[in-house]
């Protein structure tokens, strides 16, 4: 069903100077065990997550005015309304287990091909996850934190994201993103995302992760708190936006100064990478590990699939090394040799490792498809 | 009234191997001699705009539907309702000589200090900018370019941007940004932009900028034609967001390694830098030259106020270098020896440059305010 099938949690010491907050990625987590859906319906709790979508805050906006809006709407003259806010975050779907948010691609968000880059498409699955939590009435005083978390000092963490990209959007595209949660073992949640062309209303991108609870100051993980799987799993929902079959939960071979093909050494963290938190937002990692990408393969070829598995963070004091090793795959498709002939997709696996004491912070696997192929098929 | 008073172009060469395209930072450029204004309305024009922004192509998102959701929103069931996309655009306000659009501040767009960092400032600029072109149905088929240059081959320049900063944001504070355009001599363009709180509707932000017109080909800069100036002049307005008196019109002194007090070498822009045309997008620059700031000014100050004067390009394979000096100024309302000390605002002098041939590519004035400056006061 996703990556956490089989899932029991074994926790590992995380050193204390990480100093993880809010959506941080963490050490490497294992899981294995027996996998556990807790579905409860609460109803008397959702009625109250609606009444904060409708209410005075939502997601951090006093949403001031909205009888107003709702009076002059039925007049309608849309050219000279005011803007309505409430467009611009998201809303409940599916019964309410389903966040969806739209959002428009801004001409900064793509890159040198014109389409929306992956940290783009990272950063509004980030964005939606956090409106989600933030209108489901549960936030606490932290990046996705709940109440019965923020109380307790706890944090959620990510272990690991897994990205396919059908197709990437360019400028004025409106994109649809879908998110929710579920169960992933006894002590982890899994957040699923998928992203839809608004206009087609196809499907061009799905997307798991696995998460984990931190406490914030001993930066050890621990159990899911009853009080907190309570305040969550009235809004798990037993679907996968990658079925078993397609997803990666295939180890990610650790790469080395021997195994990479490629290394680029004396990577900087800019004051301007980090986050609220003062440490690399996780997204920022993508870029890093591209470095060590040949330059024909981020120019010719599309990434199709990512997957991350955070390790550790990293400050801005922080040298660090990227390093990937490439094979060339056969998708089954096209296993007609005449046809895959220098069309081949690449696999790559990559490394995010410190320069200073080469600990690992986060290890990768991409696979790209050849940009022309498309047009020959 | 604003950067470019008494203005005449003088057109300098480029390097051909700048290749600007879209909205490109150009070298730099030097105005003199007499100040034109031009406001001729054409009303036939402006009808035609009208009608694109209410058509089916706005902004290069395909507006489908909009009849249906003005029907189906008479019935309002907000929260069963489509999202309108519209409303994540922009719209004509005040004769239709200002474009105003409205930006929800998102998780990823916060830095450090957990507000929303100059960088995320400058890129919704750029997008309400290009928004604002594309709404006003002059668009051709580059970044900004009107139909008239896209013919030509010509491309909009960005040669110098001055920014006013009274307050940033937080994550999902909504910002709603004015703009609009006004001659500066007889061959610049001269944008200007007020950021509101939507909230408080206090102007938060004001910005001018300064843009000349460069054939993409011959990479040389050249006179606005007739056919350019008849699309844009109907869209001037005689308003200046900062006022004479309050704006950076000074020369930008040029650092040396002499004169600079902090020297940052080896900063390479990555792929992840680079824009649709293949060289760093040019509010990247912002990044790279904080890269000489101290962290404590980082940390313990806010930037209140930037300019930029663009001088030459640079793509992924040039290393840069960033240059800082700084000296202490008092502001007039704070010359009581007894409350500055230890408050004093900084001010920055600041440029990038080549490490091959120390070629300027940006130099820069910042003035920073000591956080805790304004609750001692």
């Amino acid at each position: 069903m996703a990556l956490t099938q089989n899932a029991a949690l074994r926790l590992y010491c995380v050193e204390r100077n990480y100093g993880y907050t809010g959506l941080r990625p963490i050490r490497r987590v294992r899981f294995g065990g027996g996998w556990k859906r807790a579905c409860m319906k609460m109803k008397a709790n959702m009625e109250t997550n609606v009444e904060m979508v409708n209410g005075k805050k939502v997601n951090g906006i006093h949403v001031d005015g909205i009888s107003t809006f709702l009076d002059k709407r039925k007049g309608g003259d849309l050219l000279n309304e005011e803007p309505n806010h409430e467009y611009m975050l998201g809303r409940f779907v599916e019964d309410r287990f389903v966040y969806r948010q739209s959002f428009v691609i801004r001409s900064y968000e793509i890159g040198p091909d014109k389409t929306a880059t992956m940290e783009t498409l990272m950063n509004l699955l980030q964005e939606t996850a956090l409106n989600h939590v933030a209108s489901s009435g549960l936030a606490g005083n932290g990046f996705g934190a709940t109440r019965e978390m923020s109380i307790r000092k706890l944090i959620w963490v990510v272990t690991r994201i897994h990205v396919q990209v059908e197709k990437y959007s360019s400028w004025g595209d409106v994109v649809e993103i879908d998110t929710w949660v579920d169960a992933a073992g006894k002590n982890g949640m899994r957040r699923d995302w998928i992203i839809r062309d608004y206009k087609t209303q196809d499907i061009i991108t799905r997307a798991t992760s696995t998460w984990v609870i931190m406490n914030r100051e001993t930066r050890r993980l621990c159990k899911i708190p009853d009080e907190v799987k309570k305040e969550v799993q009235p809004f798990y929902l037993n679907k996968a936006a990658i079925a078993a079959e397609n997803t990666d939960s295939e180890k990610i071979e650790k790469l080395t100064d021997e195994t990479a093909e490629r290394i680029r050494t004396g990577l900087a963290p800019r004051w301007s990478d980090m986050d609220a938190n003062q440490h690399v937002n996780n997204v920022k990692y993508i870029g890093w590990l591209l470095e060590s990408v040949p330059i024909n393969v981020l120019e010719d070829y599309n990434m199709t699939r990512m997957t991350l598995e955070y390790r550790r963070e990293c400050r801005q004091s922080n040298v660090l090394e990227s390093l990937t090793s490439m094979k060339t795959i056969t998708s089954e498709e096209e296993d007609d040799a005449e046809n895959s002939i220098g069309t081949e997709d690449l696999e790559c696996t990559h490394l995010l490792r410190m320069e200073a004491d080469q600990a690992e912070i986060v290890r990768a696997r991409s696979v790209w498809q050849f940009k022309q192929h498309n047009q020959i098929i």
